[in-house]
């Protein structure tokens, strides 16, 4: 797997990879930046979302279960000194549908975070993790 | 640190975080997704360029090297089996300038890797760099 990133000649990076896009990286202007797109540490968060929300949504289409709106809201603690690493990381998946069995979305989750995803695997942080479910029937 | 996902209903999601700025995450059509944004997987090696650019940027310029042009690029090895972890990660900083200092472009490089970046304090793979000087004068 691949990435390319070009320096804009601030403290932001276009940055690009196989499959095609491209996105822009930057800091604030207090830092010299021009604030022209997210910060590093927020793609990290977006990669293990994106990667852990994927397999959450396969995996529930494979166990016939029937969603109608998802969520995902993503918390992380970060060390006080330098480097500042992500040293724990909370996620709330909220998946509202007409009867969500909260057994089989909870093994969804627990599948994705020990077994399938990507990013969660990659990171030495204590990753943990609530699935809400919501029923717009009911509510 | 905090991000937010929203499903797209069908594989991708947009993400945003405490920065305001938002994009697309998405896997291929032939997994059921749009393609309408980069993969999980290649957000963490956006964040880790980023992070580790932003870092060698602002240590050169306090070294007051003068750097014309950089670019950054990352080959990460994945484990075959789920979850397909990312297991190395190789990073060439391609630095343009005149007589830009290699000793002092390298300690930038090993500062930021070793000292600075969040994303690569984050991430458990092993991560080796290179950097490679350009000077447009003697081209």
């Amino acid at each position: 797997m691949e990435a390319k990133l070009q320096w804009d000649h601030k403290m932001g990076f276009t940055a690009s990879a196989a499959s095609g896009h491209s996105i822009k990286i930057d800091v604030s202007t207090e830092v010299g930046g021009t604030d022209s797109g997210p910060r590093p540490t927020e793609l990290l968060l977006f990669g293990l979302g994106g990667c852990s929300g994927f397999d959450i949504v396969a995996i529930l289409q494979k166990m016939r279960v029937e969603v109608e709106d998802f969520s995902i809201e993503i918390v992380a603690q970060r060390a006080p000194e330098h480097p500042q690493k992500i040293t724990a990381i909370d996620i709330i998946y909220r998946l509202t549908g007409a009867d969500i069995d909260p057994a089989k979305a909870n093994r969804a989750a627990e599948l994705s975070l020990t077994k399938y995803c990507s990013v969660a695997a990659s990171l030495n942080a204590e990753i943990t993790y609530r699935v809400v479910l919501a029923d717009l029937k009911n509510s």
